[in-house]
Parts: C-alpha cells; sequence; structure tokens
C-alpha cells in the first residue's frame, strides 16, 4: 500500500492536540457540575492514551476501572493495565466480571457473539453505576478508526458521555501515545476488544489499522470515490469495499435512536 | 389547571397516527434486514401500547420479554404483562433480573439510584443480547414526556434502535390505549418505572402529566416563555420551572456522546 497517505495522516502536531483534548476534558468536568471522569482500563493503548492524558492534568479527579473476564481475558492484559495505574498513580478498581456474566449465561440461550457483546455491556453498567453514584462523567475510548467503522459494541463500549479521542485515527493514537510517554509494548502489541478468547481486532476486521485508516481517511478527508481510493492507496480492492460498508452500515451505531 | 391546552394536546386523529407508527415499524424491520422486534414488556401502559400495536400487524415477528426483579417489582404488575401477552398472543418471555442485579450488588458499593438504574441497564443488556443472538430491532417504549424530561435511565430504558411511541405525550398515549382496547385498569394505574420498592413517576416527578403535558407542549410546540405558560396553564410557578430545568438539564440523554 502507498505509504505517502498515511504520512499524511500521521503528520500532525500532537502536542496541540493533545492540550486540546485536555482543556476540552477539564472544561466539560467543570460545566457539567461532575466530580471527575471514569473509564474502563483495559491494558490496550486506546484507554491507556486516555489514562494517561487524564492523570497528566486532572490526576486527582480521574478513576480507572480495570474489569477483565478472567475466564478469558489474557492476564498480560490486565498487567499492563495494573502497571498503567500504578506508574500514573491512578484511583482504580479492579473487577472481575465472570461471575455476573456467568449469571446472565445461566438464563440466556448461549450464543457466541451475543456473550461477547454482553461483557462490553456489563463493563459499561459498572462505568455508570459509579458514573451515577459518584457524579463522574463516562469517558469512552473509541478511536475514530473503531467509531468510523462501528467496531464497538453498540449500548457497550459505544456508551459514554464524552469521547476524547474519537477525532483521532488509531495510527494517530499510536503517535499521540509516543508523546505521552505510553510503553512500547503497549503502543506495538496488536488491539483486542477481549470479547471472547483470543480475540484480536485485525484479523477479525480483516485488515491493517494502516490500512482501514488510509481508506477511511480518503472516504471521510478526502471525499474520493472508491476507484480512486483503490488507485492512489494501492490496496485491494475487496478491502476498501468491506471497510466502506463497515462505514455505511454501522451508521446506526453512531445516532441516537429512530422516533418514528 | 386550564383544561383548554390539556384538550388541544388530546385532539388528535389517533387511528392516523397508528397506522403511520404500524407502517413504520414495518418499513424499519425490512430496511434493516431484521427477523423482528423485541422489548421490554413491563405490565404498564407505555410497553403495553407497544405490545397491542405490535400484536396487530406484525404478531409473528414480535417478542416481547417481562424482567421483574422479585426483590421489588410488584407481583400485580408482573402478572398485568403476563395476561398482556396471554390474550395478544404474544411471543415471550419471562426472566427474573434479580440473581444478576445481586451479583452486581456483591461488588459494588451500595447507592440506592445507581442500584436502581443498574435494573434498567440489565434489562436492555438482556433486549441486546436477544437482538445480537435473533437479529431483531430493540423498541424503546419512551414516550414523549418521559422522552423530553429525561425520565429514563441513560443506556438503561433510554437504549433503543427504534421509539415508536416518542412523538406522544402521555396523555395521548393514554387516548391511543383505549383505541387499542388495552384495559382500563393498565390504563389508569399510576405509573413506575419499578427501579425500586414502591416506585412512583408522578410523584417522583412532583408533578402530574396532565401537568408535565401541558408545560412541555407549551414549551415545545407553543414555544412561548415560562411567564406565558404559567398564565396560560395556570399552573404553579414552582411546577413549571422544575419541568422546564428537567428538559433542559436532560439534553445529554437525548444526544450522542460529545466529542471532543
Amino acid at each position: 500500500m502507498e505509504q505517502k497517505i498515511l504520512d499524511e495522516i500521521k503528520n500532525q502536531d500532537y502536542s496541540i492536540i493533545l492540550k486540546r483534548i485536555q482543556d476540552s476534558i477539564k472544561h466539560e468536568i467543570s460545566t457539567n457540575n461532575t466530580n471527575g471522569v471514569i473509564f474502563g482500563l483495559s491494558g490496550g493503548i486506546d484507554s491507556a492514551v486516555i489514562a494517561y492524558l487524564c492523570a497528566d492534568v486532572i490526576k486527582d479527579k480521574t478513576t480507572a476501572i480495570i474489569m477483565p473476564d478472567s475466564k478469558i481475558s489474557p492476564e498480560s492484559e490486565t498487567d499492563d493495565a495494573l502497571k498503567i495505574v500504578d506508574e500514573l498513580k491512578l484511583n482504580y478498581k479492579l473487577i472481575d466480571i465472570n461471575q455476573i456474566h456467568k449469571e446472565y449465561y445461566k438464563i440466556l440461550e448461549p450464543q457466541d457473539l451475543a456473550l461477547g457483546n454482553l461483557r462490553a455491556r456489563i463493563r459499561t453498567n459498572i462505568l455508570y453505576y459509579y458514573s451515577n453514584s459518584k457524579n463522574f462523567l463516562v469517558l469512552g475510548s473509541s478511536d475514530k478508526s473503531e467509531y468510523l467503522i462501528g467496531y464497538f459494541t453498540k449500548f457497550g463500549d459505544g456508551a459514554s458521555d464524552i469521547l476524547p479521542i474519537a477525532t483521532l485515527y488509531k495510527t494517530q493514537v499510536r503517535e499521540i501515545a509516543k508523546l505521552l510517554g505510553i510503553p512500547e509494548k503497549i503502543i506495538q502489541k496488536k488491539s483486542s476488544p477481549n470479547l471472547w478468547l483470543n480475540h484480536e481486532a485485525e484479523s477479525e476486521i480483516g485488515a491493517t489499522y494502516e490500512e482501514i485508516d488510509s481508506i477511511l481517511y480518503c472516504i471521510i478527508e478526502k471525499k474520493i470515490s472508491k476507484e480512486q481510493i483503490i488507485n492512489q492507496t494501492h490496496i485491494e480492492s475487496s478491502t476498501v469495499e468491506k471497510i466502506y460498508q463497515l462505514y455505511k452500515n454501522s451508521e446506526h451505531k453512531r445516532v441516537t435512536a429512530k422516533i418514528l
């Protein structure tokens, strides 16, 4: 694939972007009369970026909730999340969602996809439990790539009050992560929503984030046709078509319920 | 309070409205390539209206889920819900959410409001579980009165794909309920979200639905000032102010997450 478009995507002034996001979070906390922010910390890059950028400016108003499902979440992920809160000295809670998930499982007919998405929804219930009881704003950690292709669970990790990094493509999140001093290990590892065992984002989507970002950037920012995208990016037409369809078909996940 | 405004609100051609809603639901099922619709049936008027209007035109594509919490839900509510599915011969499931709620309770610090809202979120998780596994659209049963003052749980009963009766104020829902042949007992009983024991909507809000609807109608449809509302409705100024503030302050519950 063509490197030029990817360079164009990555070539941003991340210190200005970071300051804007941090100022906006502080503004939202004060205009909404809330006590702070809360978010789910998985050990992956997106929530790590949220943790680092909050710790930098509103550490005492920030709470991270680490919510593995001990049946399926890799221990290394939880360890990475724990290292982050330790390193940043962030308020946190560690909650294993396995027993809760089991309780739903007892009464619902098993179906793999639904059981996976249920994990994301249980995590959101817990975040909103604290949002209710402590008057916190819930930060969602979707990046622009995942947001645009609908790679999140509707009313699961897709549910939040504020999306601090939804203006940044995944390849841009990796750049801002470097600026924030996030360990290379977290930046480099394969993304996973951890909804089931060995769940891996790029293989589930069927494209690399470099491809996804190049295609989305051409659709959203350059507003060019699928044929032009194929010509300019040299990405396989089937991949371009797939990402285009994911973008189109996920619209319902980015809007509120339809009023009839 | 002034009856004239209330008469103006109620004076609609409900058979035309009903047909529009039913046609729209059928249209959504087919354009979204889904197998049908699913919704939570509480025994209250709003979800009863959803049940009746669906049973009328798409009975074989409709599933109702009755989800009491046996610890706090009145048995009479569950009985009313069961009578509805029996009368309409609707597909349904009866799921007690108490054990699931208990499992969250074990790990979260108790707080009454948060524990109440959690019940609404557990119910939504279950609806979306079936939405995922059976390819159903989730119907929300918020009416316009509750929608506008934010009288719903964010990402709980406020979460759905389609809102069939959110164009109808509660006093209008009561009229369409009569047209649908819903038993008087269900139409007349006090509204309750059943988030805690003896939970009652009008006493929690601090106004009757006749007052709420008159005030909202003046704000939204007549677009008049608070002073004019007080003059025209003869409702106490403190009540007008309260509903106005509920409307304004609940905006975040009617929009998607803010992208920073």
